[in-house]
């Protein structure tokens, strides 16, 4: 059995990355490609436990370092639980956010510093590193006029522009230090972008 | 407002930690000292709600890496929550385990390493190390026989006895690495033993 590609999507809050995951999921099905297609943080019974204490809007006490930890702690079980399972048994796993996201959000943005998020994820960034990672890149002045009028509210898009032009600028940091990271300009209409990542997957030698 | 001081308790199961604490309790409030007594994990709302996960019995399919992860987050929850606070009021903390249990159980008995769990208790090792820790020295076969009879079962409690020594062992390792851990003999009566501890308290400018 020939190990699957492991595959995450990153991205700022409205950069259109739940849109294209579903016109991707679309693609993958119509060309019969086995794959599984889950999330950061949780995508498996425990993870799910931590993505509620996380993501709990209660919970507004809770230190930088301890939400930095706990998208830790989800993200080695659900590696266990279903990442790399999926990728044994020769699937494709695409993966919507994954370590990136701790160090553009707590590291850059939050302020924890990339040395500190590196050595609290240590073995998925040495163990266990994507094939391929897409980064959805648009500016998030740009994207947030563009999702203006959604109604989802939890603790992390509560925060302000400032906060993800942060994210924003973290995620430009890693580009440089990580080849993997592909950035897909989106600013384009969806199906432009759409297909700008399914020609880069095909380049990659992630589907034929 | 001089800085108070931060201890930590630490054993194996069947040390009798609880006992040792409670009889120093008393003491601490015969004696007048300001002192809390807290302990991990837990000891604050977000920390018990990552408890609540680490313990609960069903969650038989927690990796290893996973719990490391949780009682890092709950500890550095709580430092912030309970145990900073109380120093910087003055007050003496002591605390019913610390990073030297993630060493000792998740380290060394669960063999996930000290170089991993030392990466993701940095910040509690390096910035928020105890001014003392407490090592109740009893062998776990000894311990186990004295404890014999007691009810409680929790997910750490059902662990057997070669998982026990292999974290006496883990906490021997520590002794020679940390001079902060100081061991206290407990082979004699739960009396001897606290007179023991209220010594070297006395001993490391800890109480008068």
């Amino acid at each position: 059995m020939v190990r699957g590609k492991f595959v995450t999507f990153e991205g700022c809050e409205g950069s259109g990355k739940s849109t294209q995951l579903r016109l991707l999921s679309e693609y993958l099905d119509k060309t019969g490609t086995p794959y599984i297609l889950t999330r950061e943080p949780g995508g498996s019974p425990i993870a799910e436990q931590i993505r509620k204490i996380i993501l709990d809007g209660k919970n507004t006490d809770m230190c930088d370092e301890c939400e930095a930890q706990l998208y830790a702690a989800a993200r080695i079980q659900h590696l266990k639980d279903r990442v790399i399972p999926a990728l044994e048994s020769g699937k494709l796993v695409i993966c919507d956010r994954y370590v990136d996201s701790s160090l553009a959000y707590q590291g850059a943005a939050r302020g924890l510093g990339t040395d500190y998020i590196e050595s609290i994820n240590s073995l998925a960034i040495n163990k266990y590193p994507p094939d391929l990672t897409v980064f959805l890149d648009i500016p998030p002045d740009k994207a947030f006029l563009r999702k203006h009028g959604a109604d989802e509210n939890d603790r992390m898009e509560k925060q302000g522009l400032n906060f993800h032009m942060r994210v924003y600028g973290g995620y430009l940091s890693l580009i440089e230090k990580y080849p993997r990271i592909c950035p897909v300009d989106c600013g384009g209409t969806k199906f432009e972008t759409h297909s700008k990542i399914v020609a880069l997957l095909k380049d990659k030698g992630i589907i034929d």
